[in-house]
């Protein structure tokens, strides 16, 4: 029977992750762990993937790119990016989709480990909790590096902007623009860029002396109309917000359509900033105020480091962070009206 | 040496796609093709790529969808039709992007007859003006089906709208708002859906006796600066057209961006309606007419005609057309309004 890293880590009784780490001669594992996952690997006879090790000669010159949902502009222009650099280096780019569940990522991570790829640029669903499926999928000895919806719990190569900074700045404009009662409209507890954003936003207000509002963090989901149905409860009250911070793109729109139809004029009544990269921002009316990223340059760092690894054959890991900056820009949904 | 597909083709002066389809038993081929086809065969001791025939076991679970861009909601929106049918039916899906590019769709095509996925799903780029990748992606066994950019040369399963009538409805819809000089923005010459927009457009015209004005006949690119030239240059003369039909949404979103700079009011100066799927068309300034695809629906059909002939084990070939109807929503980009 052929002994495999999983059993391997069990008659070690670590983790497949630290093992493979081990195995790989990673700066992050003592000498002492080294020598003792060495020694059993030879004494079970531990032979490595082939299928992973002819991935490590890059055969398939492919990579996957993995993404919560294929309707939001960031994702698009990340996704060219990732393209472009691909293209110029001759991989080829498949997209898989997770439609932001932790269930579906599962799948496609188990999907990956066989072989299909070199390596792999993700960016987590709004459901992932747990990672030991990227975990595994890492220890086959794929690299995975992620971009925009980083995994904290996993060491590795991120490419995300400066969240906090951007939910600071946002707040901030909501603050000078004169709104008292900021709503933050929040995709999902467990991602870190939903996390910074809001670590942002808090700061902000404490810097104004506003205080912090539990009721005015909202949650929201993948569900359109469950999200309409909230903003709708929040604007459709005497005591409504008079600013929206939107975490992500979706959520700007939703609190439009909540307006449209709730006939509520923004700016005069409510101010609307959202995190967006929708390249019509500016045709909406009225046209959006947003923090853009820079998703194009996401997409561009996040590829030319997965394929910096994969060039190179004597790297044991990816470890570097690139945090990218965001830009404020003020447009009509943020406006100073005179009267209101 | 091995005889291939193609060298067996070469000796009897047949194209790929008939020796393929003679070797599949397929109808469109004549009982003495056939038997000529099948005593070279058996003479040259050719054998069917093993790739492929695995392939014909579905062993992949996986099929490709090859797009020609991303930033762009019809597509976004027909890849969760297909996302939503492979996942019922336990299909991985992989996305390919062509970014509108013939050498990138022949190097997709080539890249997918190594046996990497068990069908395909493809919308042909604005460039793609001759089919001999395709051909010969179908001749390794991998089924077809075209949605929406459709490739007429090739027999095969395709799910499309009703683009005449849709083209038609525009046109009317503009005559209709008292447009008298109207302007038609095209994609490319190639594709079936701009030509047969193009058709329901001059149809309309004449149904309404309207001369037919070439110079109201433009072509576009990819290139969204020059896209935007055109267009001012058509605008900022003094007998610029009162209306404009955008045959793809990005030339409609490129026609608000120009009447936003030059000025030009939407709807009273000129008005625009075109092909879209952007779900926030009635939040833009002014809320933008549409004729809207059943995005979603096309997706969907488009999976379940490929799926169903993947799990169907004796059936020949794919070669069914559905063409679904498309909608037209007035908004405020083709109100009449009382000054002019």
């Amino acid at each position: 029977m052929n002994v495999d890293i999983k059993m391997l880590a069990k008659h070690l009784r670590l983790s497949i992750s630290t093992v493979s780490r081990a195995l790989r001669d990673s700066y992050e594992i003592s000498a002492k762990t080294k020598q003792r996952v060495k020694e059993m690997a030879a004494q079970l006879n531990y032979q490595p993937n082939p299928y992973a090790s002819s991935l490590r000669k890059n055969k398939s010159k492919t990579i996957a790119v993995v993404i919560p949902e294929i309707t939001n502009n960031f994702f698009a222009l990340a996704i060219n990016g990732i393209e472009y650099i691909s293209q110029e280096k001759k991989y080829h780019v498949l997209i898989y989709l997770t439609h932001e569940s932790l269930l579906k990522e599962i799948e496609v991570a188990n999907h990956l480990q066989n072989g299909r790829v070199d390596g792999v640029l993700l960016s987590l669903s709004a459901e992932t909790n747990k990672y030991d499926h990227l975990v595994n999928l890492k220890a086959t000895g794929i690299p995975v590096v992620f971009f925009d919806r980083i995994c904290e719990s996993i060491p590795g190569s991120c490419i995300t902007t400066d969240d906090f900074e951007g939910g600071f700045a946002a707040t901030e404009h909501l603050i000078l623009c004169k709104c008292k009662k900021i709503a933050y409209l929040d995709l999902s507890r467990h991602l870190s860029i939903s996390s910074k954003r809001m670590q942002g936003y808090v700061a902000a207000l404490n810097k104004h002396n506003i205080h912090v509002d539990e009721r005015l963090i909202m949650q929201f989901s993948n569900d359109v109309s469950a999200n309409e149905e909230v903003i709708t409860d929040a604007l459709d009250s005497s005591d409504r917000p008079d600013g929206i911070f939107a975490s992500v793109e979706k959520l700007a729109i939703a609190s439009y359509n909540v307006c449209e139809k709730l006939k509520i004029n923004i700016p005069e009544q409510v101010k609307i900033i959202g995190f967006s990269n929708l390249e019509i921002s500016s045709l909406l009316n009225p046209s959006l105020s947003t923090i853009t990223q820079p998703a194009y340059e996401i997409g561009k760092q996040a590829a030319l480091q997965l394929l910096r690894y994969l060039e190179k054959k004597n790297m044991t890991d990816v470890h570097e962070t690139i945090i990218l900056k965001s830009t404020l820009i003020p447009r009509g949904s943020t406006k100073v009206t005179s009267f209101k």
